[in-house]
């Protein structure tokens, strides 16, 4: 990990769930202890592993690498409507410079996470969050993902009922190249309350992607071949202003069946999105939405007023404000809070965006946090990330 | 645009938002006016574009030029099921002469259609016809769409709160050859009443495609390797005679998830097929279904005695005579109208049929427009298209 | 067909629409008898076939080639959430030996059965029972299947309105090499009561596949490079033994929208699964579930406790104990019934499963059969087959 600054960690969880610890301030260092595969310490397998099963240092493989392909390509449009160009059509990336069209970011972000969730968060009360995401080369039809991590950290909770899981994740092509990797941290049930804790480590976090960090997933461009017409907006770089605000219009309600299938397709099996006989008994009483859902519906709808951000550079952090059911309509807004440029190059620049997802509510009057911390009714998801455009 | 004939033509619009108007008769005259492009005179692009937005004469690139894949010929199959085999089979394809497989005519309507929505119909109270859509070349998977549009009429409606816009669309390919060429005519919304109306154009609309105009999508093919066993049917063009009455059979009932799924797909935004929010305030207390998701059901169903009918030449014209909603069954049937043989070639002709699509009602007894003009109970689809078949 | 046993062959019908018979001993001789085209008797093709319209020894041609695709394969991710790394990963499929990642052998059989469909079963009572299915070569992205099926048996109930039709169905690939065979009897009504009764013939059908005849769909592998990690478990064959009770932990809530997905993406025209106008007037007053989607549900959810078990070899038989719904969670498990080596390597081995799908029951307690034969509550599916998976 490059250089590391402390500051506010916006997390990132599952909804409903817990709590979230917001504006954690992590500063632990980060310690190498024994490595091991996981397979070793796993009575049942398919339990998943629960905190004392954790060992800093640990580095796991994930099962079930993924060829992605112009199948799921389909679907995810299918399922949320992007209709950023260079996503959209071969010819267009191909006219920019791109050997065809790559995937979806988010598309890159739901497979690669999903490996993790039989390892790490199958027995999770709650994701709290996410820190440091960066995209790190594009993913074209034909690449095969996989996904491994490192426990970074690991601290009881004072309840010795459970306790928070630190990991870094990094998703691979098949020639083992990253193309995604972030840092997370889960509180995860134990086993056996009585099993020794583990001594406390807490790594430090990044609470932001500076902008010399950005840009890998960008491959060299040709701008000038760059159609803005087909793209479906003049609107470059240098139109944004920090404190702009972009209503992205557009609703889309949710129905079971989608964010099942979008789910499935990501391979990830966390049973409350899927298991109508288990949650008819818990706390909703319905299934709950993939939060990383929300974030894409949200994202395609950003294509109103950022129609040329096409790729997502980088997620600093978010926050998952209210769980999501089917039958909720989701609107999004976006305000820029920061723009930069991006290092070595003067074709593209990045515009940080604070993605705000809200339900059953259009975003005309930008409903977001208040001043007291709290958000507006029915905003859902407040995310911290960089988008890239031509500048 | 070649020879125009004056007659009726059925309209086909968005259900249940405004009353259509059938035997529409149109005679004036399509002037040449200024171009420009759509993008300057946007104020807020993603607001699409109102009465007096549009001008005579103006070219418009729309955004998201879109490759099409294997990816959406099996999203299509999902959602619609056909079953003919030319478009089902590579191997079939290829032995009559095609390079492989084209895809499903209605699957480059629907992609070269939605592109045009967030800027033509985003403020249309009402689709209020088609006219002279013909397919004049095969699409292929790995093929690139995208869809430009000339404004063909525009006339102010004496209330001064609307007017209708005529426009003609086009779809071409990464080659720039056009695809699928129509005329569209809808009623658009003004954003200011006290907006100056501009002069009244009505261009003169083709009532139906002649045959002579028919089979420019159709390559040469060999059809003495046309297995009719495989193909489902031994019924050629010779067995069918003006008159005969064909009823399709079985029933498909929508769910919101599929015409959302088929939608998004498609790329096509209009808001009503996707929010709840807004819908349950709205007449019909619930989205309305896409209509051309339901020509596609009929159409599917319709291999149900024509499953040699692979081609969709053309289509003169429509009328959605009712909205459809999810939880509907629809049915469909056809008659043929017309038959004819296609220009320059022995091998295939052409059926014109009046396909109707009816709900929660099997269609054994035929039901469709009654003596006075209005339609009997059930009837949400009245389309006239001509169909090629091996002869 | 090869060497036959008598002996308990379970039966796999259409759920709730007929009692089934189990423990069916067939010991008739199978006759060649007069072929025939079944277009040729058809008067309204889209009708389907009734008992007086098959004969002994004819050979069907069904309609339809498909061409199978990776969009096919993202959708059936996308329904059922398989995570086996062989399908799943074109690298991890080369590294052992294939040439590329080949399809889900559920998806081979979904679309070699539903191609039989509208000939065979679409006046059908209820499916009785399936035998001797064996899967034979694997199937791969750009592959396109057929489906072929000869009338082996046929006897007339003494109720004279209907009667047993037996069949042997093969699919094919675009070379005509057999990729999946098994037999099935279906029980047909009759299009006129006072038709003649054919002589009677029940073929000896065959109640188990014996390992000598598994392993065909298995090409030559290299299984020094499979890497458990990435497959998900450690667990070969040699880590199982007769007698093993595996609960496949999680469950699936089935939507309407993808069952129907489902049944369309593999041209099954089946109505009972299609039409809500018909049902909702039926027994159960809304769509039965495809059984297939069912078996694939628990197939997928296998993964968890038998992730190396990449390969379905055969289906000796199996039952739908009671039909599914949308709204159902389906759960799953499996006893470990034989354990085989496989002719001619000693790389892959073959376990003969019991597996049951139980609705709206979680299976940590292997809800299954009782000693009277019949079966606990929630029990939908009992299923007898052989996987394979690395010694």
């Amino acid at each position: 990990m490059a250089s590391a600054k402390a500051g506010a960690i916006t997390v990132f969880g599952v909804p409903g769930m817990t709590e979230f610890r917001r504006d954690l301030m992590v500063r632990a260092h980060h310690r190498k202890a024994s490595h091991g595969t996981m397979n070793d310490a796993k009575n049942n397998e398919s339990a998943g592993n629960f905190f004392e099963d954790f060992k800093l240092g640990q580095e796991i493989v994930h099962a079930t690498p993924r060829t992605v392909t112009v199948g799921d390509v389909s679907l995810f449009t299918a399922l949320y409507g992007s209709r950023f160009a260079v996503q959209s059509s071969d010819a267009f990336a191909h006219s920019i410079g791109y050997p065809t069209a790559p995937i979806d970011d988010m598309l890159t972000f739901h497979i690669v996470l999903g490996k993790t969730v039989p390892d790490i968060s199958r027995n999770a009360i709650a994701n709290l969050g996410y820190a440091d995401m960066r995209f790190l080369k594009p993913v074209y039809p034909g690449d095969t993902l996989s996904t491994t991590t490192e426990i970074i950290g690991l601290k009881e909770n004072s309840n010795r009922k459970n306790g928070t899981v630190y990991v870094r994740s990094t998703g691979r092509n098949q020639r083992g190249e990253p193309v995604l990797s972030f840092s997370r941290w889960v509180m995860v049930k134990k086993r056996d309350e009585s099993a020794p804790a583990p001594e406390p480590h807490v790594p430090e976090l990044i609470a932001e992607v500076e902008p010399s960090r950005l840009g890998h997933a960008l491959p060299s461009l040709t701008l000038g071949a760059y159609d803005y017409a087909l793209a479906g907006s003049s609107k470059r770089w240098s139109n944004y202003k920090v404190g702009d605000k972009i209503d992205h219009v557009d609703g889309q309600t949710i129905e079971e069946a989608e964010h099942q299938l979008a789910t499935r397709l990501f391979q990830n099996t966390a049973r409350v999105h899927f298991n109508q006989h288990i949650e008819s008994q818990g706390r909703f009483k319905r299934r709950i939405v993939y939060g990383g859902h929300v974030i894409s519906i949200a994202r395609a709808l950003s294509f109103n007023g950022l129609a040329n951000a096409f790729h997502l550079a980088a997620i600093n952090g978010g926050r998952h404000v209210a769980p999501s059911f089917a039958g909720d309509t989701i609107y999004a807004w976006s305000e820029v809070t920061d723009k930069a440029e991006l290092p070595g190059r003067n074709d593209m620049g990045a515009l940080r965006l604070r993605l705000f997802a809200v339900k059953d509510r259009n975003c005309a009057d930008f409903p977001g946090q208040k001043a007291d911390g709290s958000y507006e009714d029915g905003v859902v998801l407040d995310l911290d990330c960089w988008v890239a455009l031509p500048r």
